[in-house]
């Protein structure tokens, strides 16, 4: 049986594209003499579809698509993902099904059984989880065709107490199939990979696993669609933050040949190079599914904003990036220069727009009310807070989208203004701690320098009071980011992080900062996911709660 | 029996207030002669916990507060909510579940069935069901205790395949209690009423019901704590929006005795006084569970600013609101005499703090981009992102909280600037359509004129050019908001909405309008929750999906 997977990126909710798209790959894999091809999980509506799912006419959109595409699924069959209506009156409304289509028909049906609902899944607000199970006879074959985390449940972490495979298994398959919709984390790949070789070895069965590659909005989906043999080893890998259909025989004898080998295949990398691409898939595919084209961000010369702004133009294009100086009086030469540098070396568009005079037409509307007291974070948040009302006037007057170049640990203490610097359409390194900003600026210029040196070496600032910098406030990065890890990844406690070796009053009072900036938080743009816990959707905490803080 | 219900207002994570003010309820019912005080669902931790729940040191801190609790808790019993460790090493790690408490030991728990996991619930995340059942017998009756949820299916409405007393009742029981954390909605007393005393009837049993009172950021809880004899019949009823602790006899042969009638009792209300009563409620808790006592506000003149700061006043008093006019060179004179008025029938403070000079300002700095382009949406924000900078200033001087004013039915169009008037804490009216807005307003000057009747009258304007009306952009607000309702609420689909006699082109605009939104309200502060559906946690929506848009 020859089986092509498609690993391909969709759009939520674009019936249309998406349909399109998979009826495209089926021809393709048909000319290439498929037997089957592979599809992701719930591609034809895409991943997540969210509270989309509760409206009925999105459900029957899927339908229609569904038997558009069988329509034209004539000498190949297929497995797509759709959410389904749930058969039966009792429980949720859905079910999140694989078709299994053949002869211009959909000819099996599978349900998911394991609903991820933990981290950014939702799976039980939508679906009834299937408890039944049966095999798909195609072709002289024995398929267990399962969905993304019936998979996922190895003997060292028994998150379900239900085994889909466990049940399918007593019908003697010769292969198993799993699609599926796996976000991107720069640890996921060689979790998946541990996770789906031991399901090979465990059920002694060659393994198809199709991921979704593609961004939607936080969630960023970086293929790397696994083939393993029966013995859990690794037979292909396709490739990262890319499409691509690939084509294999499974042999009567559940040996597996690859039939097109790829030669110039982007291989797994390091943590900093996954991060990377994965930032630019999702910088690119915020933009076009939302069809804009253009990015505007403040440049202040420092290190965060020089990364946004490479990683804008690789991914947009140095023509559809504006980056924009707005220097405030507090703002050092240095800063202006080394955003200019930086500017030159992209060649992106950019524009100098000085605050000073906004600033104090502010302190001047303010002065009756102001007048006597001490300048404070007020005067500082009125800079930040100019800045934005710039950049969103230029997006309004342009139609820019105004990319947010918060990081990660800024966002964690809540070092950062709302409405201001904490503004913007899509938060790109939100999820990356500043040591890991440093790392990226570094891989950036591994050809040559495109941020300037003096944007990397020179110490954090947010230049909104005379030579400030953040380690007034803050402790040095490599602490801080130790500390938040622990604390937002691990879930540790102030007294476990303590026990760690770290200093008492450094710890408590970061993570009293962390608990204190919900509120700042819950307003930022959505942030593009590449660690296993990003804030956002993925962390839902209280606002009001009182719990170390 | 004696038994007490105590309608509680707990904090979320704050383990010292919540466990204080259970143990007080417990001496306070001891005293009255109770042989059993019942309290909230997760009344130990409060509700909702979030991602609390996943930090091993929240849950022993439960675990601590309830042994604390049992240590006092002698010659009397009580039941308390409390998250718990699963036991069996597989599925999630917690239970949601109640502690039986007497002789100063838990003699038995109960964990919850049933989960919810759509609109603002989120238990799946956190929570394993249970799937064994027992009754606790105590004083010579034979208790069936459920929490919230494992009452929540009624024969019309089959959610969930299980019934947990349909396993219970086999245990013979005379009695059946449910503790709960059920939020407000205008419409949700009614529906308990209904599914709760259908739950009395079916099994022919009596039922104490006992829910949280007080708010939890965008989550309100009314209390409406109730009492059911075997026939279903409402027996008691607590107040709704306060504490209230309150004393039954239950007799051997099921029926129930009131031991302290309540005299004056606040009795179920209008819709538009529940979203009234619930929003004062809301604000306060914001206020007083995050350490913060004044709040600020914009007053436009216009009916919802005047509307939150007389809420605001009710809610804080009028010396804790600070109303600030903030007049552009598209303010008209009544706006202003007629905020002035407001301010005065209030008593609370003001400032006048113009916009012009600093609006002149952002449009001179920018001169070098604009010149040549005519005035649009881009200088029409800049007013309102203006406004929003001088209230945050005084925020960071001074220590107030911003109050947003958008309404549900502005904030479902996109009709607000991200960043200007879309900013603030917490959102007073984001679940308020505009014709609520009009009832709310008349039923404040219900009294007295506090409201001026012009800001009443007058039609809806933004004020951000000349003669704007909102009516320029959208329809008007009866219409609007009905086809507001059957989208968002009732989610039908454009095609639905026109079958019920809307026109075509005005359905399918407001429509898009709301889908194509999405990446505004993400930024929007928490909205108090006062409908079935409000927009926040309980309706997740993509932000680049491509739907109906």
């Amino acid at each position: 049986m020859k089986i092509a997977l498609a690993q391909l990126n969709y759009h939520v909710g674009n019936f249309e594209s998406n349909t399109a798209k998979i009826i495209h790959s089926i021809k393709k894999a048909k000319q290439a003499g498929a037997d089957l091809v592979v599809f992701a999980e719930l591609c034809i509506c895409g991943y997540p579809s969210r509270d989309f799912l509760e409206f009925r006419e999105y459900i029957e959109r899927g339908e229609e698509a569904a038997l558009q595409i069988a329509a034209g699924c004539t000498d190949i069959a297929c497995i797509v993902g759709i959410p389904t209506k749930n058969s039966n009156p009792e429980g949720k409304d859905l079910n999140n099904s694989a078709y299994f289509i053949a002869d211009g028909k959909i000819s099996a049906v599978v349900n998911k059984a394991l609903l991820p609902n933990y981290d950014v899944f939702d799976e039980y607000r939508y679906f009834e989880p299937s408890t039944s199970f049966k095999c798909i006879d195609f072709k002289g074959h024995r398929i267990a065709l399962t969905i993304c985390e019936d998979l996922w449940n190895t003997i060292e972490n028994p998150l379900y107490i239900t085994r889909p495979m466990d049940e399918l298994i007593k019908e003697k398959p010769d292969v198993m199939i799993n699609i599926a919709a796996s976000p991107f984390a720069y640890n996921h790949d060689e979790e998946r990979i541990a996770v789906l070789g031991d399901n090979a070895r465990r059920y002694n069965l060659p393994l198809f696993y199709v991921n979704h590659v593609g961004a939607h909005t936080e969630l960023i989906f970086d293929g790397g669609s696994l083939v393993f043999d029966k013995d859990g080893k690794v037979a292909d890998e396709l490739p990262y933050f890319e499409e691509a259909i690939t084509y294999y025989d499974l042999k009567d004898n559940s040996s597996i040949e690859l039939l097109q080998p790829t030669t110039s295949r982007q291989m797994r990398q390091s943590d900093i190079e996954q991060i990377h691409d994965g930032l630019i898939l999702g910088i690119r595919d915020y933009f076009y599914k939302s069809g804009f084209k253009s990015a505007i961000l403040g440049l202040s010369g420092g290190i965060d904003s020089a990364v946004v702004c490479a990683l804008a133009a690789e991914a947009l294009g140095p023509e559809n990036v504006m980056a924009v100086l707005l220097p405030s009086r507090y703002s050092t030469d240095h800063s202006i220069t080394d955003a200019e540098a930086l500017v030159r070396n992209l060649g992106c568009k950019s524009e100098i727009v000085p605050i000073r005079q906004i600033a104090d037409s502010f302190e001047a509307a303010l002065h009756p009310q102001f007048q006597g007291l001490p300048f404070n974070i007020a005067e500082e948040n009125i800079q930040s807070r100019s800045r934005a009302v710039v950049l969103m006037a230029m997006c309004n007057k342009f139609g820019y989208i105004l990319l947010n170049t918060s990081n990660k640990s800024e966002a964690a203490v809540g070092y950062g203004t709302l409405y201001g610097d904490m503004c913007g359409g899509i938060s790109v390194l939100g999820d990356v701690y500043k040591i890991q900003v440093y790392q990226l600026a570094q891989y950036i210029n591994r050809y040559r320098e495109i941020i300037p040196i003096n944007s990397i070496v020179k110490p954090p600032s947010a230049e909104l009071r005379p030579d400030q910098k953040d380690s007034d406030s803050l402790p040095e990065y490599d602490i801080l980011d130790a500390i938040l890890k622990e604390y937002l990844e691990n879930r540790l406690s102030s007294t476990d992080i303590i026990k760690l070796g770290y200093d008492e009053q450094v710890v408590r009072r970061v993570i009293r900062l962390v608990n204190t900036a919900e509120h700042k938080r819950y307003q930022t743009p959505p942030i593009l996911r590449v660690s296993p816990k990003a804030f956002g959707m993925g962390r839902r905490m209280p606002i009001v709660g009182k719990y170390l803080s």
